[in-house]
């Protein structure tokens, strides 16, 4: 079902290349479609968001307020949850909590000899937006991992969006957001949503940042809102990178990659290892677990699409792979986890050792499961408390300090043949 | 021939957003030409590149040798600067490397009582891409404060771009590369630069993340490949906010409003008082000193277009209206500016106090020019350090530490209808 590559074929980067199919398909139909729904929302705001939330959510309303969930309904939510879960959410949200304050950028600043003194102010967002998705990929979990950032931050004000398919709300999802501590709720999805935020209509306020994951929908509009307002990351399918030797559990592998492969068709699942024997076996136990899945299906179809069993000659070279992928996930189930973090160059979120497993990630370990995808890990990081925060520089002259600089600004401006440029700083010399 | 403001005004706000003009014209006619550029230098490479430099540089290369620089041209750049020249680029290099220093990130854990081991590494980006305006806009300034942070970060390899219009390279800027720790510097420019860079060509190397100010068709590409590439910010027209009282020298206010406004038509400069006199007096300072400018007609065009001068009733009111704008640079010439620091919620740069001339933050203070413009503040940070560095989760669970988080993992998976999670926590758990 999975297709396997052997690093020692001539074409192996080329076949993996092929695997990865990373050529970014611009969807034009897509960007039209989303461009016009940006642009009826800029201009009628309330009526449009509803009229689409009619059409693509089957979620018919009269009036904006019908939705947005009022402060009642999202503090009851807590109570149409089975204690169980509401302990596991409060449980996972204390984990990721405790996590994130580690992630606080603060201010810094020095003072030199003549007095000047330079800095950084690191301060919140004043309010932010997080899209979390409806429908079959609407997880309680998305909620905590997009607010509780925010909340650490110190942002004032978190709205949240999370679209009602057919107007039916997931507690479970509504409840996390409460309890990572959102503030305002919305029933919308889509473009809309993100425009929306993005411009603020007479009911939803206008946001600094849109943060989460969504459907091309949701991330091509992003990207065209993005400079009028602030996102984190173009997020693409899921994917997993598994390293594993003779020392690990092929059931544990097969199965860590079929929750990669349970997310949706287009997520991706690829296991290195240098063990031969380790593919057969991986490969007879997805045989023998795949039928008891839930989701068999769509992990059938994820891994034939998708799926990756890579024969290298070492570890080494299963890291150099490894570091080409740059993947979002990337577990390393091998006898010595600990020398191979080192050679980790590009990687969303490592999970080291066989008890890490990804999906403890996905939930509770602590850190962000919002993580760069599509080897975008090559230049971003995983969603974070820093996402919510912004630095303005400081700068405080002393007149001895202005003295000396002036001087150079002076010469530098004047080769520039910016003359106010030069004067402004001629008048900071001392006379 | 700057518009006057008053704070008491019924219609202040709107008055002042108007002057703003903030919405983004989204052109269409620019966005179609940037995308064909693009995917036209995505199909054909260098021979993409080579054509549209003929024709948008008046710049024909036979070969795309020809436009990139050799080491000893880009070290003889040096010589042929005189010696003052030299030096201050020099001395500012040094200032504004001590100031970047501060800004590196930092790898971080903590391992809890379980022995499970929670952090993030943060490593420099392999290559990235610094792309310096050529022609009129042409600043030495700009190759220092964009290759300097990405140096101290630890980037592997350093590519700069910067157009040579009619073939004629600028000493300076590519000397100031020099210094800053350039690696490889093409003669290109405008969206096919940028184009090269994101995706690669025969010659140019596929970059991780592009930096740099640019003119339109720079930042829409920037905007277009962004997600395929990391890219700092969409950066638009410079601008300046002068909160100043009656202990300003007008002479120096004016002067600051001029080297904002020296830099093109379009650059925004905004004084704001709480006192009438003031206004009077900067209005005077301004018709005295402007005819003395060698860029008058610049200044002139641009302070009719979009400069303004706000009265206010305190220095209260002066950061209300500051913080609204949200401005790239904001300078304090005020009698206690230290009193106002802790006001501030959105600027790029705060300078504070008299001495504290923006032009001196341009070339040598220290802190990055490359700012958050046209309000982006409220969301986005100086160029800095960071944007050159990346962050990788990194989770390691112990075996006591799985059995725990496993069973909450299990529960939220299970309530989310995720089998191949819930098992995949469950192998997890002690048996």
């Amino acid at each position: 079902m999975l297709q396997r590559l052997d690093y020692s074929d001539a074409d192996f980067y080329a076949e993996l290349n092929k695997l990865l199919h990373r050529d970014t398909g611009h969807d034009d139909a897509v960007k039209q479609a989303v461009g016009s729904i940006i642009a009826e929302v800029r201009s009628r705001g309330d009526q449009a968001v509803i009229e689409y939330t009619g059409k693509f959510d089957q979620h018919p309303v009269s009036c904006m307020e019908a939705l947005q969930l009022d402060a009642q309904t999202i503090v009851d939510s807590l109570d149409r949850l089975d204690d169980g879960l509401r302990t596991c959410l409060e449980s996972a949200a204390g984990r990721i909590r405790t996590f994130h304050q580690q992630e606080m950028l603060h201010s810094w600043s020095y003072t030199e000899a003549d007095g000047t003194k330079l800095g950084q102010i690191v301060s919140a967002m004043d309010r932010v937006g997080v899209y979390v998705p409806g429908g079959k990929a609407a997880y309680p979990s998305s909620a905590l991992m997009t607010v509780i950032p925010a909340k650490v931050a110190g942002v004032n004000e978190i709205i949240m969006t999370a679209p009602a398919p057919g107007g039916e709300i997931n507690d479970a999802v509504i409840a996390a957001a409460h309890i990572a501590g959102v503030d305002r709720i919305f029933t919308i999805g889509g473009a809309q949503a993100v425009a929306a935020m993005a411009y603020g209509t007479e009911t939803i306020p206008r946001v600094d940042k849109i943060v989460g994951p969504g459907n091309t929908w949701v991330t091509t509009a992003k990207k065209m809102v993005f400079g009028d307002v602030g996102i984190d990351m173009i997020a693409g399918p899921s994917e997993v990178v598994v390293i594993c030797d003779d020392s690990a559990n092929p059931d544990w592998v097969a199965m860590d990659l079929f929750a990669q492969a349970e997310h949706d068709e287009l997520a991706q699942s690829i296991a290195i290892t240098p063990s031969k024997s380790m593919i057969d076996r991986i490969t007879q136990s997805i045989d023998k677990l795949l039928d008891q899945m839930l989701r068999a299906e769509i992990i059938r179809s994820s891994l034939t699409a998708n799926g990756g069993l890579v024969l290298v000659n070492s570890l080494a070279q299963a890291m150099e792979v490894a570091n080409h992928i740059a993947p979002e996930h990337l577990e390393l189930m091998v006898e010595n986890a600990d020398d191979l973090i080192g050679q980790v160059k590009h990687a969303g979120a490592i999970f080291a050792g066989k008890y890490s497993a990804e999906v403890l990630g996905d939930y509770c370990a602590g850190p962000n499961h919002v993580l760069p995808t599509s080897g975008t890990a090559r230049f971003s990081s995983p969603l974070g408390v820093y996402d919510f925060q912004k630095r303005s520089s400081m700068i405080q002259i002393s007149e001895q300090g202005a003295n000396q600089m002036a001087k150079t600004a002076a010469v530098l401006a004047h080769s520039e043949g910016l003359t106010a440029h030069e004067q402004s700083a001629r008048y900071r010399l001392r006379s």
